[in-house]
């Protein structure tokens, strides 16, 4: 059986924000089977994921793009590879059968033919919306549980500021950070989402960085006792500010630079800071943290089946319409876990 | 019995690069006794440190200031207290006896009034010369060897990029890594320091950064491979094409930024390097360190017995010349550690 896949291209490298222009919906024909003697597997996509990250991927060059395979550069006029929940359609690999659920690196588009060795495992639900494992259950939350865990190493009653706090990622530290008994401030783009931070997901404080002048003094009136843990998604002036802020030994997660993805700009935070007040900052990958994958796993159902979690999800509809909404990841459209809904389940 | 006691001041607060003209030699008339009741422990200077840190102190406003006890800011016209190896004249403390020998915070001055609390131990010179224990068995060797083992967490063949090469703890920090079993590559300022570190200290190679162009390219060129572990010493651009140029996993130990210390310019490393390399960039003080001078010392002077490490020192005479001694530290001047000697041991 063949089917007329639908896929989303870039048309060309994307050297500064992403626009519609950029992007192009492709069709080609696909075989809904298997070659024999392939190990490949063919997939129907339900659910794809819209990161940041990848626009670095997108770039002419990025330092990124040498540094661990799911990185490696897009190229123009080729599918994109995502993470997300797919079915099974038909199997050369004897690890999948047809109509498995599977969670891995897919594509943007309706259907992905599967590699061997390319990653992709037998998705169990555990009663969980598919959804979960696309975002708080999937990369999104191991980055958020192995970050504020592994790399951050709390302590009860710190103080903890997270930028982007109502993103895929940032939600999801200040949920872990506050049940963990931390003070947690969150900083985000909007009214609405300040209140959904404070309100559904139990930020002790958040504010609008939009509505602020001088980011140092916003700090120090959130912060009158400095900040222990910095957890950083957006970069820049936001770093200096935190770094400014922050106490002895503070420590700084550097999970991703959003506002230094689009345009360059670099954060310069005083170093006199980090010297004397011997900060660290240290960047991470979720990937680096499979070997907290189970306790992450264990610990979030937990949460969610109490109810002492929530996931926040921004679900769009269509496969069409995957590049406004990664392009709107960088005006701050999405609250909470960008997911674009490619089939029914 | 009562002298005159000739010690160096601040005449304002210096906010840039020191010059003569902020400085005064005072003289005071000084008791070499201590009055019953009294824990003071009055000392006779031998040889004081001079450290790039104490223009942090200097300045009207630096967030060193009140980092730790030893970082608080330099008053105008008050003594400037510094590391240094001193006699004892008098005392009111049981712990020290007229004509012992002893190390700690004493001042920049031909006599010390040390307070109860203070740091001043009494000082073994275990047969080395007594510049070493202001220097290399001091605060310096502490700081490259603490920064060095425990902030790197080097493995043997790692490449280790080390600036301010020729510097008080640069030259340590190579001669540790050397021994250690990495691969080294230090910078300085001068052709004869560039030879220095190569002939006499047995670094791999060594450049003069003030015949570079384009630092990240020079990076390039002498770790073809990349770079594991980078000491930083003057921050700004040094560190930002060391991270350019770092591997996966890289750490930098930020144990000064010299070239901050003056003009304030700031070092910008690409965070998102940072973020896909999973870079460390940790700051520390010596003194963070203590759980190691056991071993510190031991190994240190064992290299020291063997000849496997040289003390690498820069010794001026005289109190009324720590001013120029000091000012030299911002140009260059000094080749290894800078010491000024007060008096005849």
């Amino acid at each position: 059986m063949e089917v007329t896949n639908r896929y989303i291209v870039t048309k060309t490298h994307v050297d500064g924000a992403p626009e519609e222009s950029h992007f192009e919906l492709k069709t080609a024909s696909l075989a809904l089977t298997v070659e024999p003697g392939s190990n490949d597997v063919v997939v129907k996509n339900l659910y794809v994921s819209i990161d940041p990250y990848q626009l670095n991927r997108m770039k002419s060059y990025s330092s990124s793009q040498s540094a661990i395979y799911f990185s490696v550069s897009i190229t123009p006029g080729e599918g994109i590879d995502a993470y997300g929940v797919a079915r099974v359609v038909a199997s050369g690999n004897s690890k999948f059968e047809k109509d498995d659920l599977v969670v891995g690196l897919i594509a943007w588009g309706e259907y992905s033919v599967v590699k061997e060795g390319n990653m992709l495992s037998k998705l169990d639900p555990m009663g969980f919306p598919l959804t979960y494992h696309v975002g708080i259950l999937g990369f999104s939350g191991l980055a958020a549980y192995g970050g504020f865990f592994e790399v951050c190493q709390p302590k009860k009653g710190e103080k903890v500021f997270v930028s982007t706090a109502s993103g895929s990622v940032g939600n999801l530290v200040g949920q872990y950070a506050k049940l963990f008994g931390c003070y947690v401030v969150g900083c985000a783009g909007s009214k609405k989402k300040v209140e959904l931070l404070k309100e559904k997901l139990g930020f002790d404080e958040a504010f609008n960085y939009k509505d602020e002048t001088d980011l140092k003094s916003t700090l120090k009136r959130y912060f009158p006792d400095g900040i222990d843990i910095y957890f950083d998604n957006v970069g820049s002036e936001m770093l200096e500010a935190a770094v400014a802020n922050m106490n002895t030994f503070g420590r700084v997660a550097v999970c991703g630079v959003i506002s230094e993805y689009t345009d360059g700009k670099r954060a310069a935070p005083d170093m006199l800071d980090v010297v004397y007040k011997r900060i660290t900052i240290r960047g991470f990958l979720a990937a680096d943290h499979m070997n907290v994958y189970s306790d992450f796993i264990s610990t979030t159902s937990d949460h969610l089946r109490t109810g002492n979690m929530q996931a926040l999800e921004d679900i769009t509809p269509g496969v069409e319409n995957i590049p406004s909404a990664f392009i709107g990841l960088f005006s701050g459209d999405n609250i909470g876990k960008k997911i674009v809904k490619i089939a029914d389940e």
